[in-house]
């Protein structure tokens, strides 16, 4: 029998012609001139084309926010001690974080995932509780975790998405939270891109220059120790990944292979994209980037996958933060494509028309 | 006495820098990396500044939609002829239009106003009418307008702003209807940024590159027939300018008279808000710039004020569409401020804690 993971991405389809035609053909004749929406013009088209809709809906929005803690926090890659991984799943649980004010403004449901926080969470209504181990192996030694994990992680983020189904799902985001996350992002990029360490490594939560340039040694000493080949996006995610990269890339795929659209965050999801789709090429057309993160290999991550973020308002927080706004302007386009009257429903002139009156 | 456009710019106030001052503090302690929401937490300074509160919230959101004709379409500028202005118009209130599904989406009230659409519209319920005139004066071959009736403009925007004032008003966003109306925008923006005609006239609705050739002649023969001065906002009004355009100069100047953001939209309102910013210099920080245009123009608009709109999402379209999504986004960055927990509520470590545990 084949595995989950197997049978999920087998089951990506190719995105839905007649429904783009469809959703193309209205766009143009609504009451604007062609093509003056710009980008939610594209998006409303996209997501018709994923849902399989002439007009798609949305109603049903979640951010999965998936945490895990990462041994490489032992060699002080990051400004946070590795407590504040728990103690933030705790501030989402309580409405107070980043991720929860946006999502309310939003509309958006947040799902908390514990995909392997070290020390343990305990059990809370609202936590979802998938960990595969009390935080990842130090990667600048070793793997990150078993391969056997490394697909446990992804069919978890499946099952995540087929449960939400369950409740109904329209959009799904991702979302992270890990302290020193961005360390192992930044090594899934240099073996997914084949971009040097040095030119994919950021600040994260914003460490100074000496601190990055150590940073850059222990991700380098990662590679080497490892040796990710992007061939292989499972093995490269045991190598060098993170439960909730695991996790999100999971989401990628589940939210795929059942057509739901999926909005990607910062670097950390993008990280689980760049897994997601080294597995198939099916997957790409199912992305939507987000933002523009102002952590440094973002860039080279979207470019990779042909992605162009929707917005730029210098986010480097993860948490789903930059996928809460982008899940509210896919709602926006899609309802443009619904509910914006055509030119012989609102009995308006269309370009070049004879004028009534004027001489223009 | 005092004219209201005097004492309007009389009484516009500097931002409050000691509410600023507790803004930054409080964005300083949320739980999250410092900086980490980029523009939002910018925003939210400001706006702190602006209404002259620590914690600013934004509840009620309008935005300002004024319609009018251009005497200059009779040269052939515009793909659509000036019969769509009123159908537009009527579009509006029937909640057709692309703004009506954008305010909706956003949760903000739209305020149509006639400020001089040709033919007459009526009256409608929901219509606010401060008709100048049956469209402008061709500009290519003298003044849009007497400088009584540009006056007039401006003031009728700062009377419409204290009537929404009565009805509670947080927030306010500048949008606009009016066919050729780019055309005027683009004579503004060159009188007022120094620039040459060519390097700031677009393609407005779509046109073609022969259309093109012929407006930006036309936009010549306005300015050598006008020759508009940018020490004189008034006169580049009445020369140039718009109905429209003219009464969102005056949106803008009575909302920073009564600490109100403005969320300017594309180009049109772009070209109000150099006029706005033209008769004080205490006007510019109390502008939000939505989005990138694809209008040409827009980019000198925003460089010679100084901003950096926050969206770009190749819209083109007007009407207080980019305004709407940008004034979500400014209401999303006041509520990151009141409603995230801080470290300390939330007993989440600070950057530099000793950690608990872990050695890192």
């Amino acid at each position: 029998m084949s595995s989950l993971l197997d049978r999920t991405l087998e089951s990506i389809p190719e995105l839905d012609a007649g429904a783009m035609k469809a959703a193309r053909e209205r766009q143009d004749v609504l009451t604007k001139p062609q093509g003056s929406l710009g980008r939610l013009e594209e998006l409303s088209i996209q997501v018709a084309g994923i849902r399989g809709e002439a007009v798609p809906r949305i109603e049903h929005k979640v951010v999965v926010t998936m945490a895990a803690d990462h041994g490489v926090a032992a060699q002080g890659v990051s400004l946070f001690p590795s407590d504040v991984t728990p103690q933030m799943v705790l501030n989402f649980l309580q409405g107070g974080a980043g991720i929860n004010v946006l999502a309310r403004h939003c509309g958006i449901r947040v799902v908390v995932v514990d995909m392997g926080v070290a020390g343990g969470l305990g059990v809370h209504p609202g936590l979802v509780s998938r960990p595969m181990g009390p935080g990842t192996g130090d990667i600048s030694l070793g793997p990150a975790m078993d391969r056997a994990v490394a697909r446990a992680c992804i069919e978890a983020g499946i099952e995540i998405v087929e449960e939400e189904l369950g409740q109904s799902l329209d959009i799904v985001g991702t979302g992270d939270m890990g302290i020193a996350n961005t360390t192992s992002a930044s090594a899934i990029c240099a073996a997914m891109t084949g971009k040097s360490v040095s030119r994919v490594t950021g600040r994260g939560t914003g460490i100074g220059d000496e601190q990055l340039a150590h940073k850059v040694e222990v991700i380098e000493k990662a590679m080497a120790a490892n040796r990710p080949d992007p061939r292989d996006p499972l093995g490269v995610l045991a190598g060098v990944g993170g439960f909730e990269i695991g996790g999100l890339a999971g989401v990628i795929l589940g939210a795929a292979a059942h057509c739901v659209p999926v909005v990607v965050d910062g670097f950390i999801s993008g990280a689980a994209a760049l897994i997601a789709a080294g597995f198939s090429s099916r997957v790409r057309p199912y992305l939507i980037g987000a933002h523009n993160s102002a952590e440094i290999g973002h860039r080279a991550t979207m470019d990779h996958l042909g992605i162009e973020p929707l917005l730029d308002l210098r986010f480097r927080l993860g948490e789903g933060t930059g996928a809460a706004l982008g899940i509210f302007v896919v709602e926006a386009a899609t309802r443009v494509l619904a509910e914006m009257a055509s030119f012989s429903e609102a009995g308006v002139s269309e370009a070049g028309d004879e004028p009534k009156g004027g001489t223009g």
